[in-house]
């Protein structure tokens, strides 16, 4: 982050919110895969760190909001709409609010099994991720949107592939699961995964907005 | 739909919205009536074409979507703010989602029973559709928006009326269902039958926010 | 209410919306009392009354919802942005809906128990509003955001105790709770108690928002 630091001092104010936004993409994005590794191992010894690391990565991500909000709050120019970079930071940091909470339920719930196709639904997570990342970077770029316009749809395709996978998971849950607390545990780590995909939309949707205002 | 075609063909440009808005606005109507008819016939083989059927409906309005941010994208002039119109569309496509969401659970689940109470319910959001599609064919004439303020009040109603059945089930089905794992389907069931009236409501919200612009 | 209205009266149009928030924000801390009340006395007998004032205020807030949107309506000057004024009422609104959430489903669930913990929890709820009170009262002097800043942050805190507190009592509950109809019961009421910090968190956005554009 040592290069960070230095672009945020050469930056005239204006362009300050881009590397912010960056930083949040990256911490959306370690936090995804971090995801995916307590779903690999499903053992309270091994991901107890990784709950923490989650869970530290969602308060950094609370920091850069009000550092955003606070050079919002002395900032007269803008690369766009004030609301458009309020809103897009505060559904970036819902991105990871979703991650931690699907961390933290499977912390508390301690279910019995994670089974391995959960893993399937956490990588469409992780690469929606991926594609909010590739969108931020082109943000400073906003008269050429192809990049981020192509990242939207690719989001879109990824929200599709969850519902499908979901659906699927969900389906074999109630039919196989006999145990109805087991059953509620797995139905609900399940939901706010896929819900997580959804928060990842929502990041898109803003996105458009933002190439939409600068048409 | 062959009517429709031609109207947007000779449509000014910044008009062209209002035809997209109307074909939303059936799309949502006709999906709740499938639904209604999904709760009528609890019998596998008679609901598997019509969850596809709604399903077949959800995609088309995701096209519609798709389509009005296109036009957008290259319309200098629009009816009202770029943005209400993304997020009417947004909202609408919402409500379809959640009409969906509860066909597809109902799939998914498979309850051993669908209580014929659950058609009031669902009732109500075909009344509360059909108050969208009167209040949408009103949207090129907001000078005169009392047709559309009166679609917002009985939408208002109407979530009172939901809210007033969804509390009398959900206490009988806690009084009565033993079995907790068909407690949870059918409150599930039950929930996002009632979370689509509220989205009905989300989209009387922004109709409202469009007419105070105009105002 | 008698003061309030010959402020009204006396009022020249655009500061009229200021009482109208104040008394929305008085109807959701006294609301937040009577949940605390709830949760002390998990008597049926004695929460029955109380469940009706809770639902009574809820209807007196969407009243005041609609006399905000009719003043909308009729004014040409308004203290800050019409579409802020909108979005700051719904999201006071909303919280009062959480709180009759709350309090409604604890009154059709019929619980078992009640934890004297829970009302650790409400408590937050109880000061949370409180903080939204002191905000509120200081919209009419937008120029020295200090207060509602100072507001916003105890929210903001407050929200971090919820999350604690909340995940502190879904552990212990799945630890210890066997009965499973009992554990989905109790595991919803915390969820909307929960949530309704989260709401509130929604206001405190809204008012950051507020701030941000009078900058």
């Amino acid at each position: 982050m040592a290069k960070g630091i230095l672009r945020k001092l050469l930056l005239p104010k204006e362009e300050k919110f881009f590397p912010m936004f960056e930083d949040m993409a990256e911490l959306i994005s370690k936090s995804a895969h971090l995801l995916a590794r307590i779903i690999d191992h499903n053992e309270p010894a091994k991901q107890e760190e990784t709950f923490l690391e989650i869970k530290h990565l969602e308060t950094k991500a609370d920091d850069i909001v009000h550092q955003v909000f606070d050079t919002l709050d002395t900032s007269f120019i803008t690369p766009f709409d004030r609301e458009d970079i309020q809103r897009l930071t505060s559904k970036m940091d819902d991105v990871l609010d979703y991650i931690n909470a699907t961390s933290q339920k499977i912390k508390l719930y301690k279910p019995k099994k994670l089974l391995p196709q959960y893993r399937e639904l956490c990588l469409v997570v992780v690469r929606g991720c991926e594609q909010i990342r590739i969108a931020v970077l082109e943000l400073h770029n906003l008269k050429n949107p192809d990049k981020i316009n192509n990242a939207c749809v690719k989001i879109n395709e990824l929200e599709n592939i969850a519902d499908d996978i979901f659906h699927q998971l969900i389906s074999e849950l109630f039919d196989n699961e006999t145990d109805p607390i087991e059953l509620i545990k797995s139905k609900e780590i399940l939901e706010t995964l896929e819900s997580t995909t959804d928060r990842i939309e929502d990041v898109s949707d803003i996105l458009k907005t933002i190439i939409i205002k600068s048409a």
